[in-house]
């Protein structure tokens, strides 16, 4: 049988690991040889590693987030404020505002954006869930919280639409400079943007605290 | 339980993920959050593919290059010159020496390079069976082609020590400038081996037919 690399098992194991993001045929090849060269306790810890997290991995009932069992350590942490929850695309997005520290209330991850050219309709993301969480549990403020881009936008005014009725205050992230950026190399919409959402500058005050 | 993205499960599998070498923890966590949104497939046959090319692939005894059973495809192949044996520290440089498609003999595998700084000594590497090998199978040239790098030479010079006495030629792949680099931008130390190493201009004539 004829092989790439002298053997069917290598091949195979190159050939998945190729199948990754951002992991060419050259970098699967390197890593495949590398476990070659370790230990079989190293290569049968990453195999049933990502085999048991992909069999066995939940999600929150709540609010979509990934979690081993029950609701997700972060709906079930009493010290959580649950009448603020933040709005985010994916699993991701929850690690990188946790990350931040700023947020103190809960999450819903929708697990997509609203794209009419992908095909995505709001009813393929957790947008009714959301909808009956803010009816069902006193929730006073939902932050949105997607990308700047066309698709979390549009995201955000249909959720906004569905929300409008409800008492409940809906927020997004500010948009306006990056901090450390230098004005001459924020692009114009940016810029133009953060012009027309001027904030008072007594209002940073409180920020840093 | 504390976790850092919310699930053991996750956790383990960035962690096994980041232990490759070129694999951060960021890199990690994108790579096991696409698996969790592919199919259970993809990551059943990635675990699988790296836990069963450790356990059961094997080394050929002619040359001790990888292989799934037997003597290597390229020991194997009657095509093959097995009277020229090409010596390379490891299974890559095969299939980098492969890619050419200027070697038409055999390989010999060393499995690592005799450095003392890092304790490998010529004991630890497939010396002796080469040694053997030169003895027994009429093999009329050796090419060394190792790196070009200390732990290459020494272990060179061990080699060419070793088999002196036998009635073989022993050759080492050609040192000088690289093809399509500027003369300007080699390293000194490869330009000043390359005007001692000059060779006939009428020799190239025969390279590329």
């Amino acid at each position: 049988m004829f092989t790439t690399y002298n053997s069917q098992l290598l091949d195979n194991a190159v050939s998945e690991l190729s199948k990754l993001p951002g992991i060419g045929e050259k970098t699967a090849l390197r890593l495949a040889l590398h476990l070659l060269r370790k230990d079989v306790s190293v290569s049968d810890a990453l195999g049933n590693a990502i085999i048991e997290m992909r069999h066995n991995i939940n999600y929150c009932p709540e609010c979509h987030n990934i979690c081993d069992d029950g609701r997700c350590s972060i709906c079930s942490d009493p010290r959580r404020d649950r009448s603020t929850v933040c709005v985010v695309e994916n699993v991701k997005d929850v690690i990188t505002i946790e990350a931040t520290h700023e947020h103190h209330g809960t999450y819903h991850v929708l697990g997509g954006l609203v794209s009419p050219l992908d095909g995505i309709s709001p009813n393929d993301i957790e947008i009714a869930s959301l909808v009956d969480r803010v009816k069902s549990q006193g929730v006073s403020e939902v932050i949105l919280a997607l990308s700047p881009t066309m698709e979390g936008d549009t995201t955000n005014f249909y959720i906004y639409r569905k929300l409008a009725d409800l008492p409940v205050r809906i927020t997004m992230l500010a948009r306006g400079l990056s901090i450390g950026n230098e004005l001459e190399y924020t692009d114009e919409l940016t810029l133009g943007r953060s012009i027309q959402n001027r904030m008072l500058f007594s209002d940073t005050f409180h920020n840093d605290q």
